[in-house]
């Protein structure tokens, strides 16, 4: 946890240094720049919820991966559900989507273990009956 | 397009500003902040290659891969093949993985009938065997 909280603060700095030396240029600030690069390290989860699915469930289940994703190791994620598409190739059926996005498989496998990670399975492998998993890296 | 890059230019134009003006803190150009944000659409596409699958076809592939993912409404993506990682819930078995992000359902609607979609399964459509879709939106 320090080494990756010392990581951070040095890049912080860093880019305040480049800022001041007006070296980032407005694109790379201004959210339209594609970030996404081939090194990344792409876990992509789906989640199947017993059926009957009640409110209940659901307002657990957010929860509990809401929680999931404070996970320091993830770089940047996603939470959701499917989406309003319906083409035969589209599969939703699904109950929930948790795109993880990490800089490398090390950081992944710190995910696998970190207590956070178990006590989210411990508190929410009862209302699954299935789960997908697609990890991915670039060529 | 033509609303598109007229978009682009105004939060480009909008964020010089903001920088000039002091308002872009160092974190959000550090490229550690996370960026995936409830409301963008997820597609995340995985693709099957016909068996044998050869250099060629890999070649071929990842190169029509490559042309599509320049269409200008995807605001970002990443390109990929398993991972090595092999626990029973994960699937492994597929050829190529293509994510995209697209800042709302519009933008990836303008991408399902865009010209270079189109050519791309024009182009690659004989090489697959089985295609599977995952289109998820935040909550």
């Amino acid at each position: 946890m320090t080494t990756k909280h010392n990581r951070r603060s040095f890049i912080g700095t860093t880019a305040k240094g480049m800022a001041a030396a007006g070296l980032l240029t407005a694109s790379s600030c201004a959210g339209t720049a594609k970030r996404l690069t081939p090194d990344l390290f792409i876990h992509h989860v789906f989640f199947w919820l017993k059926q009957p699915v009640t409110q209940e469930m659901r307002t657990k289940f957010e929860g509990e991966l809401k929680k999931l994703v404070t996970v320091e190791t993830i770089a940047d994620y996603h939470l959701g559900v499917p989406a309003p598409t319906g083409r035969d190739v589209i599969d939703t059926t699904y109950s929930y989507s948790l795109l993880t996005i990490f800089r490398n498989k090390a950081d992944q496998d710190i995910y696998q273990t970190h207590p956070t990670h178990l006590k989210f399975i411990e508190e929410s492998q009862d209302l699954w009956e299935k789960v997908v998993v697609y990890d991915s890296v670039g060529f």
